[in-house]
């Protein structure tokens, strides 16, 4: 007898009981009792799990409407899912993210691993950037961001309810300022020696991509005097670094103007602005002009969105990440480095690897592979869900 | 029509020819014609690879008593394997870690992926050691040495002709100084701020592991003012770089007293020796007995020797990383940090970190996975043979 105030809801006996048992954080919808009334509950929904031998096994957020059905919240059955709840996993995860980094920049929560599924956290110093990826965080957002402020002190915080991830939960778009006022522009992250600058509001995802930190470091590492070509730059991930290691000068390549501008505004308050330049462009097609030109790098990096977001498109990912492997190669000095990012999660390390040399020997070029990066300690990953590490990056030499 | 000095082999119709010529270094024993003259031709025989249809493929190293048979050492047929061709080699190798490392401490040659099948070099400031691990470079060790010397300007090379890799090829056990003086007592090496004390003549393999500078680094990170525990120490590879991150107290573990003594020495000369102590024994007597005094660290590290070195040893060998995991699991602290390494080769990532896993559970402990790294840039691979990555280390928040 469980005394929760959540309603049951219960495991078919064909499901995999003892993989949730075993910290599994999920129950897939052909895994639960679809009855009415469960049918009836509302996305976003607290229950309390039992398995087919109504054994309770920990209280879940329903999503009738996902076909990730349970999310496991708390392996307590008498747990209660309020402000001291959301306040301890905070301050473990926050404890963490203290310990690694010297600046309050990083991803504070990212989901199942710390704790909160589905909900992402991204802190830049006083403002916080939430997003709401499952439809229980949309639920309790307020007590979450009560939390969130009373755990962090952070003075702003963002709900930014844009992205895939909400479309499979059936969530609509939603961004707001929920807390505190809006910052008046873009926010100045300093990581890696470099400052970026990070538009929270308008900018992609949160505004910044924290989880390249330990490749960023590790191809700035290599930049030294050189001549750094960093492909699909956003606002200027591995080129920013590579100028705070001092590189010779680097050329950053992307398709939106808005994050070349912050690029560029990164690239002024760092003092370097003389040895930055940007390049507005399709990224094949800026590639394919560069080999025209006869242009030459010590290091050039491309790191693109995700190619191959689900099985479905895989094989064209694939060849996506073939041939701006084979596009980027010719482009790169001899013994100089060619770093390639993967931030596909249907794209596995050994497939990503495999058509990324295929481009290289396409170009008629070799490489040693001299590393492999995955994203930052502040992406941290249920053993369970280690597969699902979607970030990769994978250094050449050539 | 060859002009080459070499005598030739050849592919067999079978053998996968267009692997070879994409890259792929070894020809296995079942892929080559083997006439009575083949057969003959002595251990390190150079000779000139053509596939069936006699078209030269490029100039191999030839070990009729290895199932590795050929090594490409050169795709050009018409290339000659003397000082000079050496020399080239070693340089471009060299290249890459002058630009990796402040200080002359590293893996100079890594074998097949720094064009040199076979052989390791390790360097140690003006010490070099050399392992030539397959029969080529036994047969023109004079060679390779003068041209070591040529380029690095070292004034001691040791070879190191013992390890596993040696009887695979069916060589004899030999350790001698091959050229200037030997080192009068262990050599110090700074590394991550360390300084490690290696013992070049005496030691295991080189002297020092240079593989694990990354993930040294990456667990020194999260030492400040932490309790470490640094289990199969060796000279104290994790333990000392902790130290020289502001770890608060390291005990090292280790079976070797020789090991302990040059970790202490280490100790000593870094200036911290008052936070450092050892504890020699058996490593799974040890965590258990730690266990049962119930002493407890914010970091914990096992990075054990080979427990899988083959596909033979590979069940017991997951057994053994799964038993690491399950005792060194209790003595790590609430949100602390437990880093499990595998140098095995026929355990890949996965079956090693779902081991691992499943230890940490066995001890009635979750953990999230916040790293994953690899050996340093300083071991680059071939694309070919990245599957045979031997290192891994995963560091878990329990």
């Amino acid at each position: 007898m469980t005394t929760s105030p959540y309603p049951i809801v219960r495991l078919t006996p064909k499901a995999d009981a003892r993989a949730v048992r075993h910290g599994f954080p999920w129950v897939y919808a052909n895994e639960l009792v679809l009855d009415r009334r469960t049918r009836n509950l509302e996305a976003g929904t607290l229950a309390v799990l039992e398995d087919s031998n109504r054994t309770a096994m920990g209280i879940v957020a329903l999503n009738p409407a996902s076909k990730i059905i349970c999310r496991m919240l708390d392996p307590q059955p008498d747990a209660t899912i309020d402000e001291k709840w959301f306040a301890a996993r905070i301050t473990r995860a926050l404890a963490h993210r203290t310990r690694l980094f010297p600046d309050p920049f990083y991803r504070l929560i990212h989901a199942e691993a710390d704790g909160l599924p589905g909900v992402i956290v991204d802190r830049f110093g006083d403002v916080a950037v939430v997003q709401p990826n499952a439809a229980w965080a949309d639920v309790l957002i307020d007590t979450l961001v009560a939390a969130l402020v009373a755990v962090t002190g952070v003075t702003t915080v963002i709900l930014n309810g844009t992205g895939r991830a909400r479309s499979l939960e059936g969530l609509a778009e939603r961004t707001d300022v929920v807390f505190g006022n809006a910052p008046t522009g873009p926010i100045p992250v300093p990581m890696n020696g470099a400052i970026y600058m990070a538009d929270v509001l308008g900018g992609q995802k949160t505004g910044l991509f924290f989880d390249q930190r330990p490749n960023h470091a590790f191809a700035a590492g290599l930049s030294r005097d050189a001549r750094v070509l960093d492909v699909f730059s956003h606002v200027g991930g591995f080129g920013l670094a590579a100028l705070a290691q001092g590189a010779a000068s680097v050329l950053a390549v992307d398709g939106s103007a808005p994050a070349l501008a912050l690029a560029e505004d990164g690239a002024k308050a760092m003092g370097v602005a003389d040895r930055f330049s940007t390049r507005k462009g399709d990224a094949f097609d800026v590639l394919s002009a560069l080999g025209d030109e006869g242009a030459m790098f010590d290091v050039v990096i491309c790191d693109p969105p995700a190619f191959a977001p689900s099985r479905k498109a895989l094989d064209a990912g694939l060849r996506a990440y073939e041939r701006v492997a084979r596009l980027a190669a010719p482009l790169v000095a001899e013994n100089g480095y060619l770093g390639l990012c993967s931030c596909s999660h249907a794209a596995d390390l050994t497939k990503f690897r495999n058509a990324s040399a295929r481009g290289i020997g396409r170009a008629g070029r070799r490489g040693q592979i001299i590393h492999t990066g995955f994203a930052g300690p502040d992406h941290p990953l249920m053993p369970h869900l280690a597969e699902s590490g979607y970030l990769k990056s994978v250094f050449f030499r050539l």
